[in-house]
C-alpha cells in the first residue's frame, strides 16, 4: 500500500535524474535523428499529440519556429482519421508525441502521414509501442516506466528530448541543457513553498493559468494536471488571450497562476500580472524574482539564470508538485483519480 | 436606453441576412481572391488570429485540411512578434482573421510573413483597417458594424466567407451554401428552446462544451461566449481530449453541452454521449435528432440535411443566444460585460 500521491510524487522526484538519463545516454540518438531529419530537406514541422503530450508538442512548435525558423502546426489528428483526408505532405516532418506509443489514432495519424509523403517520428517513453514500430524515425524519451495516471517525468523528458532535437538541427551540442538537471534538483526538493500556495488556493473552485510564449504550454498542461487530480475547473489561457474575454470571469472565489520566467515570454507577461493585479482574485506567480517588481513576490520561485528556451522544463515542477499537494489537501488520491485511464484508446 | 443583451440579440437575428449579403455580394470578390491563391501554388496555410476569430481559422484549418489537402496550422504570432522569428514563409499562404483588423500582433504578424515570402491575407469586417491595408489579398466579410461587445454575426460571417473561399479553391461555386440562409432563419425564430435549456443550467457554474471535427470550434466559440457573458466557468474539449483527463472533473454541479451535428463529427462524438450519459452531469445536445437515439434527445435542435462542412455556421447560432439568455436570467447584462473591450491592443 502506499500513500494518497504517493506515486505521483515518487515520479515527479525522479525528474532530475531522467534528466541526467538523457543527457548522458539519450543525446547521441537524438542527434542521429537530426541529421537524418537535417538530410530529408525538411520546409515544414506538423506535430500531433493528445493530452499533456500535446503540451510537449505545443512547447517543440515554440522552439521549430522560433530556433529552426521553420513554420510548423498542430494536426487535428481526426482529419485523417475519421475525414480520411490525405493532405499533401511532401518536405514536411511529421513527429507523434507520445508517452505510451499506443493510442491507435496517432498511429493511424502517422502512418497516413508517411503514405502522403511525411518524413515520420515518434517521440515516445516506449520503444517497443506501436507507433515507434510505425515510424520510420524514433526518439526514446528514457522516462522509465510511468507508473501515476498523471504524466509528469514522462512529459519533461519529451520537453528536453524535443529540446535536444531541435538543439542538434541547429547545429548545437545540448550543452546548455545541462544547467536544467541542477535546476530540477532544487525545485523538487522545495516542498514549502508549493505547501504554502496549496494552503492558500485549498477552497478555489476556478483557477487560471496563464503565460506567454515558451511558458503557454507550461500553463496548458499545469492545468491540466490540476483538473485531473484535485478536480478543480482549471482553464489556461496565453496572456494575451486572457485579456480578449476570459479576464471577465475572475471573481473573488477564483485564482490565477502566472508563469513570467527570465525571458521574452516572461516580459510579455508584465501588462498581465499588471492587470489580474487590479483585481480581487488571488495570483500566485511562477518566476525567478530575478527581473522587477512583479516577480520578486512569485510565490512558485524558479533557479535564477536558465535559459528561456529551457525554462519549461523547470517552471512545471513547482505546478506538478502543487496539483499533487491541492489533491491530497482537498482529500483525493491523485494516484487514483476519478474515471481516467493511462492510455486512452481513441476511436 | 436599451434592455439587457438588446444589442446581442439583435446582431444575432441578423445572421440570416448576413448570411444571404455574403452570397449575393461577396462571392465575386471571394472568387478573385481565390484565382490569385491558386496561381501563387501554396502548399501550405497558417492562419493567426486571436478571440473569437481564432475559432473561425481553426474551422478553416479543418477545411483546409481536409477540403484542399493541404497541411495548416495555426500560428503563435508571438512567435514573430515577440521573439523575432523569421520563417521560411515560400509557398505558404498566411491568413489573419479579425472583426475590426486593428490588432496590432496580427498587424506586424501578417507583415512580417509577407517580408518571409507568405502571400498574406487578411479576412475582416473592416476594409479599411490596418491588417486589411497590410495584406496583399483582402476579403471583407460584410458582416455590418458589430456594436456589441460579444462577436456574434462577424463570427459566423467569417466562417461563410472562409468556407466560400476554399470552396472556391476546390472548384466550387458556393451554391451549397444557400441552404445556411434558412436554417439561421429558423434557428434565430426559435427562442423558446433555448430558454427551456437556460432555465435548466442558470445555477450551473462549470460548464464542459464538447465536439469533435468541423464542430470542434463551434465548441470553443460557444465556451468563449458564455465567459463573456454570463461569467460562468465554461471549458472546450474536442471529444477525444475529454476522456484523457478532464472527464474527472465533472460533477453534480456540472453540466455539459455536446455538439453533435450530422455526419463524421457527430458519428465520432457517439462514444463520448454514451460515456456522458453514465454520469451525473446535466447534459443537452446540439443536433438535428435525425440520426440516431441520443441526438433524438437534442435540447438545442438544428435544421436537418446540412452538409457537415456548413453544419457550423448554424450549430452556433443558438450557443450565442444561450449564452446571452444565460446571462440575463443570471442577472448580468451582456452587452457591458465586465472588463472588456471591443479591440484588444495586444503589445
Amino acid at each position: 500500500m502506499t500513500g494518497a500521491g504517493e506515486l505521483m510524487a515518487r515520479e515527479i522526484a525522479e525528474q532530475p535524474a531522467v534528466f541526467d538519463r538523457i543527457l548522458e545516454h539519450g543525446r547521441a540518438d537524438i542527434g542521429k535523428v537530426a541529421a537524418q531529419v537535417t538530410a530529408a530537406g525538411i520546409r515544414f514541422v506538423v506535430l500531433a499529440a493528445r493530452g499533456t503530450s500535446d503540451h510537449a508538442a505545443l512547447y517543440a512548435k515554440y522552439l521549430v519556429e522560433i530556433v529552426l525558423g521553420l513554420p510548423a502546426g498542430l494536426a487535428s489528428p481526426s482529419t485523417m482519421t475519421a475525414y480520411g483526408a490525405r493532405p499533401d505532405l511532401r518536405d514536411v516532418l511529421f513527429v507523434a508525441v507520445s508517452q505510451s506509443g499506443g493510442s491507435p489514432d496517432l498511429v493511424e495519424s502517422l502512418t497516413t502521414a508517411g503514405q502522403c509523403g511525411a518524413l515520420t517520428l515518434a517521440v515516445t517513453n516506449a520503444p517497443a509501442s506501436a507507433l515507434a514500430t510505425a515510424a520510420r524515425l524514433h526518439i526514446d524519451v528514457l522516462a522509465g516506466p510511468e507508473v501515476a495516471v498523471a504524466a509528469t517525468k514522462s512529459y519533461t523528458a519529451e520537453l528536453l528530448s524535443l529540446y535536444l532535437l531541435v538543439d542538434a538541427l541547429r547545429g548545437g551540442d545540448g550543452s546548455q541543457a545541462r544547467s536544467i538537471v541542477e535546476a530540477a534538483r532544487v525545485l523538487v526538493s522545495d516542498t514549502e513553498q508549493v505547501a504554502a500556495v496549496a494552503r492558500r488556493f485549498e477552497g478555489v473552485e476556478r483557477l487560471v493559468v496563464t503565460g506567454r510564449g515558451y511558458s503557454y504550454p507550461t500553463a496548458r498542461e499545469a492545468a491540466l494536471k490540476l483538473m485531473e487530480t484535485s478536480y478543480m475547473s482549471a482553464q489556461a489561457f496565453s496572456g494575451a488571450d486572457l485579456l480578449h474575454g476570459p479576464m471577465a470571469m475572475l471573481r473573488r472565489d477564483s485564482a490565477v497562476i502566472a508563469i513570467a520566467a527570465d525571458g521574452v515570454g516572461g516580459t510579455a507577461m508584465q501588462p498581465v500580472l499588471n492587470r489580474l493585479a487590479e483585481l480581487e482574485t488571488s495570483l500566485a506567480i511562477v518566476g525567478s524574482g530575478s527581473r522587477d517588481s512583479a516577480t520578486q513576490k512569485a510565490a512558485l520561485r524558479l533557479p535564477v539564470g536558465l535559459p528561456e528556451e529551457l525554462s519549461p522544463l523547470a517552471e512545471i515542477i513547482p505546478l506538478q508538485m502543487l496539483a499533487r499537494e491541492l489533491a491530497v489537501v482537498r482529500g483525493f488520491d491523485p494516484d487514483a483519480p476519478r474515471g481516467l485511464l493511462k492510455v486512452t484508446k481513441t476511436w
